[in-house]
């Protein structure tokens, strides 16, 4: 008789035998994938963390580390390029490390074929990034692939910055009674380049929010204000920030979904698109985890920076099951989970 | 009358005003991409030293810091593939600053229809390569494109290490009178590329060279050998490495030909395929500029080290015109130049 091991009819391949778009997505797909491959096989107590960057102590000095490839399309879209995004993304992995940014890589591929104007255009782009978050660009690297093996150009940043933060800004920092803000109004990038991408034409054009966050970050700290934990809101949006804090701390995080800016052509361009805003992509907003009673001049210091100037109070840390819960203006209550894959392909 | 500038008929484009292949060659053509365009765009003192990492100097500790993305084809090759690469090339980067790596990021762009048998492999090769260099891997990035705009995987990796060298290990710290070392064969890895992409078959695999280099290039350190320079011989090889250093210098490096360790199925092959040894890339040899008087004791130290046991003096540093010449086996001497474009794409 036939043991299990000899049986060896086809059958067929599982849909996840091989890599598909989902796997970028920052959803489930990607957790996965990064948690059953690429942790077991290169993983270390750093890498495991699975934070935006890592922290590393050297000589003494307590640095982060952070790396992000950007494959947005198109490469230009309204309020910004795939050069300034490059620039701002990991300025802004940095900052929500608690860590002032000094210093970045850019490693270029680009398809043969691109055009020498258009390369100049975004390098432009990327050294007026660079020049307002503050950063040096130190090294970097330029590789050509052939025509139909690339798409136009890649950017990838890694950067390192030096933590200011005196206690570490992860999610089990977080504690139950912590108030957690939201810096602006939401999903405005992810909009932006779906509209772009998609020729969608709307009353008001909807312009990208990526943008550098380095400054309020650092003048919280600045300020002694007892931030316990930051995300950028990039790939799945404020929904999945917050369950992977909510997770990571094992807290639970209620939302006043009343509470959340998002502007009214956004959320139209969103109930026509069949999205919801709470995954859309943003590149120029976070959440800041902070203590009860430094909330008050938390949402103070984020107003008076013009990139975090609408930040409000999006709800409250609390004892329980390890969740998000949101409420909404009729009083009803949903579970905020991961999104499944990808809600927009090539975001960033 | 027309000006020049009312001038309108179209003129054909010339050949640069794309992206072509050759730029990525580590040629002229890139040498000069980097230089007009580039640099110019987002450039500063420390990137401007276009040395393959940048030092840069943080709370008191100088740091090397270096960035580089892998596109080689085919993935896997003899003796590596495209994962163990991006540690080794982006180790020895740092080891050429005269630095001990220290962390590592990487960043990932999988194309839509990778399988996740061979992504699974080559974390597990990744993994092995960074335990072998003594790096850990810090910090990571999963990006996934549409199928037919990538080609598979493309790996970027950047790598922060702390300099050992207590003076600047920089072509312009290079002094007449230096000897120059050579720490092994070059040309294998170049050709294992060529052959296992183009199918050829030789009597004798050639394998790649690639390897990491920190631990013979940290032993001179601890020696207190003079190191003056050092680079490793990738795009461009030995050629470029040698002319980029004598510019940089501003002297004279005069060559023994003979002297080059070139393995017989090396030859064979580039002979048969019209190349140049001194120009195919290597992924595991570099160059030192040492002290005369530190020269014997320098070969010794990397002698006892297997990735450069096969060791040699390769010339010397004079004054006079910044170029390399070398001198053949029957007294006849040559100028040595930079590669104009590319010699085999995608060798890294």
């Amino acid at each position: 008789m036939a043991t299990i091991d000899e049986i060896t009819c086809p059958v067929p391949a599982p849909a996840t035998s091989q890599i598909i778009l989902a796997h970028g997505g920052g959803g489930r797909l990607m957790h996965r994938l990064i948690g059953q491959l690429i942790l077991p096989a290169v993983g270390n107590p750093i890498l495991s963390t699975l934070h935006d960057g890592a922290v590393v102590e050297v000589n003494g000095s307590r640095l982060a580390f952070t790396t992000d490839s950007y494959v947005v399309r198109p490469l230009k879209f309204p309020g910004g390029d795939i050069a300034s995004l490059a620039v701002n993304g990991t300025v802004n992995d940095l900052a929500m490390c608690g860590a002032r940014p000094l210093v970045l890589s850019v490693g270029l591929i680009l398809e043969e074929g691109l055009p020498l104007d258009l390369l100049n255009e975004l390098m432009q782009s990327l050294g007026r990034a660079a020049a307002e978050a503050g950063v040096l660009v130190a090294t970097g690297d330029t590789k050509v692939v052939d025509r139909g093996k690339g798409d136009g150009i890649f950017i990838n940043t890694a950067g390192i910055g030096i933590v200011e933060a005196k206690t570490p800004v992860v999610p089990s920092s977080v504690r139950p009674g912590d108030v957690v803000l939201l810096s602006g109004d939401i999903g405005r990038h992810g909009i932006a380049i779906m509209a772009s991408r998609e020729g969608l034409v709307f009353e008001t054009t909807v312009e990208s929010d990526s943008a550098p966050l380095a400054a309020p970050v650092l003048h919280l700290l600045r300020e002694d204000i007892a931030v316990h934990c930051l995300r950028d809101l990039t790939r799945g949006g404020l929904g999945a920030a917050l369950v992977e804090i909510a997770r990571g701390a094992g807290v639970k995080v209620t939302v006043d979904e009343a509470a959340i800016p998002v502007r009214p052509e956004v959320q139209a361009a969103c109930e026509l698109l069949g999205l919801d805003p709470l995954y859309v992509a943003n590149e120029g907003r976070f959440v800041a985890f902070v203590s009860p009673e430094d909330a008050d001049r938390a949402l103070g210091i984020l107003r008076a920076h013009p990139v975090s100037s609408g930040a409000v109070v999006l709800g409250r840390v609390a004892e329980g099951e390890p969740e998000v819960v949101a409420t909404g203006v009729l009083g009803t209550t949903r579970v905020i989970d991961l999104p499944s894959g990808e809600q927009l392909p090539r975001i960033c």
